[in-house]
């Protein structure tokens, strides 16, 4: 499984005043964690809300700028904001990268696609359009396929969707991680090129020791098809079961040996 | 998911003493350890090889008598000599029970399935004939069909039945983990009545952190369909994932909660 590390998220108020205080060695020191932990992207995320589109646009190209400095690992631009996204790319060295994220809503699609086919990145595209999360597979399926239209009409290939099946609390509606594991399958079936990648925290949102049902929740989409995963690459134990489910479903042992042999499987 | 404890086995050294010694003690603190942890049903299993078969169906109506003396759990009669089977049986208080087990030898089913006929008991079925474990799903399935049609005949219906697809080792090859699971969601499509159990130490034979990846193995096993599985429940990390894995199907978050404020759930 691909990991996208999502620690660089100025979510965490740590990681946005080492933004905000242009903190270099706070990031560059976050960065080389991820990597050494096993990150194969860095998701960097200034937030939103705030500040202006311009200074986050700033804010944007100095993160890029630091942490392809501290790393030679490939990026996740991951904003809700064309301008932002756009001003990443033009900061970014290199070719390998992934844009985060459209969605079904035609404005915000209009905006980011274009810009991942310009640049031939990865496309993270959520599946939900202006109503929110749908609840149910069939209605995400929906999402997914208008996208799939539209991204092939601006020359996007499926090889660089990354399409998110999207996660809901369990605590809410007790069919929801079935709905989503559901759909990454059916994602796979219906687009055998395209991706699939979730971030896991939502699932577990109301419920005590959510790292726990986290990771058995991964566990399931790994068997499910899922093929990346926006995760803590620190959270070791979650790395281990990775580890263990990709050569389960058949990627061979090799991976969990050396893995095992750096010291880096924990139960 | 229905636990089987699996602990009070002859293959263990010390159960194996205890059995030969009456430990009437051990053997009561094992079955009480194991239903104080969760277990549903206690297996026992007096092993085979050294002692006669006479032996062995003394030894298993002594066992049978001082667990359910220990717990009003119900038990799973596991001995491959139908000998042994009959004189549990005999032993036996109560009617909720299961055999372990038939396979697609006509011999070894002619002999025990009509106890479980005669008794009305659970009975697992091994997906193998007479050459082993079959290597494929196909062939596993052709083992399930055959077995199928042989209890049907002997008036066994389909809720009787577990079937164990069978799991070996992933080191050997690397597909054996998806063969197990693919087996199990056909035999629940198949043969919705039926039942499906695992043991689930031979997947990892052969690697590191045996531990961790049966428990990956069960997490995946439980989204394909498993309803019971046989395990050590004094294993508190795996009863942890089974009880996140049975929420997150579908099954509602009560046991999970209930479990937590049990001190039970740890990560």
């Amino acid at each position: 499984m691909l990991i996208i590390g999502e620690n660089i998220n100025a979510s965490t108020r740590a990681v946005a005043e080492a933004i905000t205080t242009r903190n270099q060695e706070f990031v560059t020191e976050l960065a080389q964690a991820e990597v050494a932990a096993g990150a194969d992207f860095i998701d960097v995320n200034v937030g939103a809300g705030s500040s202006s589109s311009q200074d986050e646009a700033r804010a944007m190209k100095w993160l890029v700028a630091v942490v392809q400095q501290a790393t030679d690992k490939p990026l996740v631009i991951d904003s809700d904001c064309p301008e932002v996204i756009r001003a990443a790319l033009n900061k970014y060295q290199g070719k390998r990268l992934i844009i985060n994220s459209v969605t079904a809503e035609p404005q915000r699609l209009e905006a980011v696609a274009p810009l991942a086919a310009e640049w031939g990145s990865g496309l993270v595209a959520l599946a939900m359009g202006t109503g929110g999360i749908p609840n149910s597979v069939e209605q995400r399926l929906d999402a997914c396929e208008w996208i799939m239209t539209q991204l092939t009409r601006l020359g996007i290939k499926p090889e660089q969707i990354y399409f998110d099946p999207l996660v809901l609390p369990v605590a809410v509606d007790s069919k929801q991680a079935l709905v989503t594991l559901r759909t990454i399958e059916q994602i796979k079936s219906r687009y055998p090129g395209a991706k699939t990648v979730i971030g896991l925290s939502n699932i577990s949102y109301g419920l005590p020791k959510r790292k726990l049902i986290n990771r058995t929740f991964l566990v399931m989409a790994a068997y499910a098809g899922l093929d990346a995963v926006i995760i803590n690459p620190l959270d070791a134990k979650a790395m281990s079961l990775i580890k263990a489910a990709d050569m389960l479903i058949g990627k061979g042992s090799r991976g969990y040996t050396r893995a095992y042999r750096a010291g880096a499987i924990v139960d």
